[in-house]
């Protein structure tokens, strides 16, 4: 008896074609963002893994990519729920801001610290400013956020996965989880026992279901677990390696 | 004190713009059906009418209009419920058959009687012909459903009206119903209390919300709701009354 997990990173948005930082802006997919979640939804077909539920952020490039990719797969009529808590990361005062820039700005060892380190947030986000959410009446029920490292994502995501993904899981469900590159990355490492300072090479792709068979205890059976398309992902993963470059 | 519930029948469908019986059969927008939806958030942004919860039907036309006016009206992210009691009526054997056809091979009085009559069913489907639902795992918890007359899909849909929907009409939310020409007939009877020979005459038409204020008893402030174009669902109403001829 094992669980069923898929991991969906959206496909790319407005913003990563632009190389802004994003975290809680609400862009749309770009086109290709469009056609890659389609294909998503193509591989959990030819792979034959159907979702019995889907849960979602809040924010439109993960849900209009789950939208794309069950219709893709005929399972657009499944039960659907969505939390803040799956959010991207809040990238803080970086929020709308040009990666390149960010880096010749604030120097390498800087701006690596800003994406890939375990516990050091951005400066916070001055609230009312243009790209903060504080107005936004979908967080009404949230606290309020300004900025978050990794960890802070892996401990308002934890509560979800416990409360909501697990019991879908242990109710015999396949679950597909489209969220955004460092949510995923925050269940990721709870899954897999990846250590603080590992965490900081783990890429995750956009548009390529992950999938983790997980046994009785939630381990998975495959560390890492599988995507559905591995040569695609291989290189996906080497280029997000290289944003900002 | 009133509670708001707005009703949106979805865009075209390929197989409204072919002129066939569609039913349950789960057929996609078409471009002008995709264009209906989107706009059909536009008017919702326009009225100040925001969903806080949406509920649908378990077919793609229904599901992707939702997906598409919420989108267009900033309000993707509310939570979800879908049922097949929303579903379109079961349109039996005629599903899939030619709209202009039937009504030349059965003649006016038939044709109009399976299309408006209240309680005369058309031909059951057989189970496991090409446009049947049998198999399809999306029923797995509904009973069998051959065929439907807009009685049974008012007694198969109020459960859903009094057990989901007004709970959260009670709550204080703007609910959203992104469902069909019958089920969408259905609720309305209920609501504007229309009589079985008068429901005939009632046609809904596609992209357009229709919005109910509803006093502490559930009843309509006004009468048969304010569609939030009514120009247009005028003209929408005169065509819909003339299909299959």
């Amino acid at each position: 008896m094992t669980y069923t997990l898929v991991l969906l990173r959206h496909g790319e948005s407005e913003w990563n074609a632009k190389n802004l930082f994003t975290g809680w802006v609400d862009v749309p997919l770009s086109e290709k963002g469009t056609a890659e979640a389609k294909r998503g939804g193509a591989l959990l077909t030819d792979a034959g893994v159907l979702p019995d539920v889907v849960h979602t952020s809040l924010l439109r490039r993960a849900i209009t990519t789950a939208n794309l990719a069950l219709d893709a797969a005929d399972r657009h009529w499944i039960p659907v729920k969505r939390s803040w808590r799956l959010n991207e990361r809040h990238y803080g005062a970086l929020q709308g801001k040009d990666k390149k820039q960010t880096l010749e700005q604030f120097g390498e060892e800087q701006f690596m610290l800003w994406r890939r380190s375990y516990d050091v947030p951005p400066p916070a986000i001055e609230p009312g400013s243009e790209f903060s959410q504080d107005a936004d009446p979908r967080y009404a029920d949230a606290p309020q956020v300004l900025t978050e490292c990794l960890k802070d994502v892996l401990e308002r995501a934890l509560p979800y996965w416990e409360g909501e993904i697990v019991p879908d899981l242990k109710a015999g469900k396949t679950v597909l989880v489209a969220a955004h590159g460092n949510s995923l990355r925050a269940l990721v490492k709870h899954l897999d026992g990846i250590s603080d300072d590992d965490i900081a090479g783990l890429n995750i792709p956009t548009g390529i279901p992950l999938l983790y068979e997980l046994d009785e205890d939630l381990q998975p059976v495959t560390k890492g677990g599988t995507y559905l398309d591995p040569e695609a992902a291989k290189d996906a993963i080497a280029a997000v390696a290289n944003q900002g470059r």
